[in-house]
């Protein structure tokens, strides 16, 4: 199990790698040679120096494209970022179906306190966040990227409606919000760490939740 | 009870107004009656054009005060709003006591849905939020509100601990993370609304989980 942890992470997350994923669009002609360059240097200079110093100028070096290209196409970094975070819904998600609902929701939580162990990823999307408190760009790119990875993973809540395991008016996407909002909570809000013990509390907190009947559809 | 709330609600979260506040400090002398001018500008300004629209440069001549003196002390707009929050943390709360966890625990969650309804108080703490990932004074600004404020808040969890309402071993400050964490992830991650409904939902959750020993010291 801890295996397929590891490949779910590695998968969901390949920020770091250059390798096409399963699901991701091929490059077609000069426009999308450009466009993989460009996102692959993108992903290098926040591995290699972080978020904070991004640049166009540096991306479009990183690249071999002009900065002119780069700044008619991206407009700044941001465009960049929310790009990265597109290309990444589009990824193909292995999910946790182990058959039971407790299982599954502790699986989903540590592979989110994996994923922000990474510090390339953690920039990435803390970066996409903190733009978006400002720029409906960046809001529309993780409104996007959540709603499609949420639902995904709701789908582990609606197999164990089906089981029985849940109560039958359960609103599956609340369960997947309940379980991710401590992660968010504690690396913006408060400034304290996560780690595998908040993934596990969180996990036994949107269970005993949704068992109750606090995550109903109304 | 729901005039209480209201009360509660505006003695928290009083950013528009210039009245002191109960445990507030005092002006002394020139230096503080800068900073009290400045900090009254930069709420004015928050009001009137929201965070996005701060600068420097305005909040000094609303303050009728020599820019570098605004430079010198608080060096740039996040300087200015860290100040505020850390003003806002000496002000007495009032919280809920009403004898039932479950009933203060709606009326907190409730309080908080109310104080991001207010445009202002939204603009300043999403502007903290966004510039803490990025800036250490925000972040150590966030991080020192949010234990204070937290832990009074959870005084009413203590309280029904006391009453054998909860389980003996119950971790009074999670209650109060798990109660906050839905409100800042719809707001910053999902940029899904913030409404009473959302805070009814919050406070449910969060009691069932408490209850069912999730939030537990270890």
């Amino acid at each position: 199990m801890l295996g397929e942890l590891k490949a779910l992470t590695q998968l969901e997350f390949s920020l770091t790698s250059d390798r096409p994923q399963p699901g991701m669009l091929r490059p077609r002609g000069r426009t999308e040679r450009i466009r993989t360059a460009v996102l692959a240097a993108t992903r290098a200079e926040l591995q290699a120096h972080g978020y904070a110093e991004l640049t166009v100028e540096r991306v479009a070096d990183a690249a071999g494209v002009a900065k002119s290209t780069v700044y008619r196409r991206w407009r700044d970094t941001t465009g960049l970022l929310t790009e990265l975070l597109r290309e990444l819904v589009r990824t193909d998600l292995p999910l946790p179906d182990s058959g039971s609902i407790e299982t599954d929701l502790r699986e989903l939580a540590l592979g989110i306190s994996r994923f922000y162990a990474d510090p390339v990823q953690r920039s990435l999307f803390l970066g996409v966040i903190a733009a978006a408190v400002h720029d409906p760009r960046a809001a529309d790119a993780l409104r996007e990227f959540y709603a499609a990875r949420n639902s995904q993973a709701a789908e582990s809540v609606q197999r164990a409606v089906k089981r029985g395991e849940l109560p039958a008016d359960t609103d599956p996407v609340e369960v997947i919000r309940a379980l991710g909002a401590p992660f968010y909570y504690r690396m913006l809000v408060t400034h304290e760490p996560v780690n595998d013990a908040v993934a596990e509390k969180a996990a036994a907190a949107a269970l005993a939740a949704v068992r109750a009947g606090a995550h109903r559809t109304r």
